[in-house]
């Protein structure tokens, strides 16, 4: 086949996919993690079911496939917000409004054990650990980043937004304090 | 039936249970928590299958309940170090360890799920709270506990035991930073 037939298909494929994670992110919004079916998932995405089989065997690796999209989203945005400002406290302030919004439920959970996602925040503590900047020369940065992304995750744990910025705070004071003795 | 009866009886099916989480605490140290049977657990604690049976419905609810006594195992061994020093750093620190030497696998993480367990780090946050002592009083006490909890969970994720000692020393720091401007 011509390249650009195959372009042109794999563009295709990739937009039914994505209408596909879409429709699931929708459903997600609306009723929670539990209860959406296949039939649901073809219905609001507008492909037929044998469509929709054609890319995903069932609910369990469609919502996967909707979360993975969803922290490599987060990813890319932490990255972005870098690239504008070079701030690393900018970085881990959106970082803990991600978490505030969108915290731990048991069922997702369950989809955290994917290797991937911890291969995301893995990816994320990479991140954090070569921007760190100016910070307590006492202790590697890699466990210095470790302690923010763990720390900040205490945002999906709190009550307002007051609370996050706070959490921020106190987290980035450990991070720059002087070193003892 | 007489109360001794009653009593003895409360006591021996107390005693089969704790026998039964034994094996399963053996069975798990032995080869992690995936690929256990009901069989394996019933002949570890020296059970027949039908008496294991009336315990508990399968191995995933076994499996919860001795997760369960481990976690208010490790809560009453924080509530003796607080008992015995009266100081909160020795508390974070014991804790800080538990969390080291009970790295969250995937398979744990799905006994994490459980209600009981989420209630365990919520009476953990509390019991963290109640006891902070002299720190910042810019933040509610609450609010600092759940940042200590979720930091020292980082823990599970640092290398050496050096590690962990660097990642107490610098929650600690942000607990007790002056309060700024």
């Amino acid at each position: 086949m011509p390249k650009l037939w195959n372009d042109s298909i794999a563009t295709h494929r990739h937009a039914v996919r994505e209408a596909i994670l879409d429709a699931t992110a929708a459903l997600v919004a609306e009723r929670g993690l539990t209860g959406i079916t296949m039939a649901e998932v073809a219905h609001r995405a507008g492909v037929g079911r044998a469509t929709l089989y054609k890319y995903f065997a069932d609910v369990d690796s469609t919502l996967a496939a909707w979360h993975q999209r969803q922290v490599a989203g987060h990813l890319q945005q932490l990255s972005e917000i870098w690239e504008r400002t070079h701030r690393i406290d900018d970085v881990l302030e959106a970082y803990a409004f991600i978490c505030h919004e969108h915290p731990p439920t048991e069922a997702a959970q369950s989809l955290h054990r994917s290797e991937q996602v911890s291969h995301a925040r893995e990816h994320l503590i990479s991140f954090v650990a070569e921007r760190l900047g100016e910070v307590r020369v006492d202790v590697p940065p890699k466990e210095l980043a470790t302690y923010c992304v763990h720390a900040l995750q205490a945002a999906g744990a709190v009550p307002s937004k007051a609370a996050v910025r706070r959490l921020v705070m106190v987290t980035l004071d450990g991070l720059r304090s002087e070193p003892r003795g």
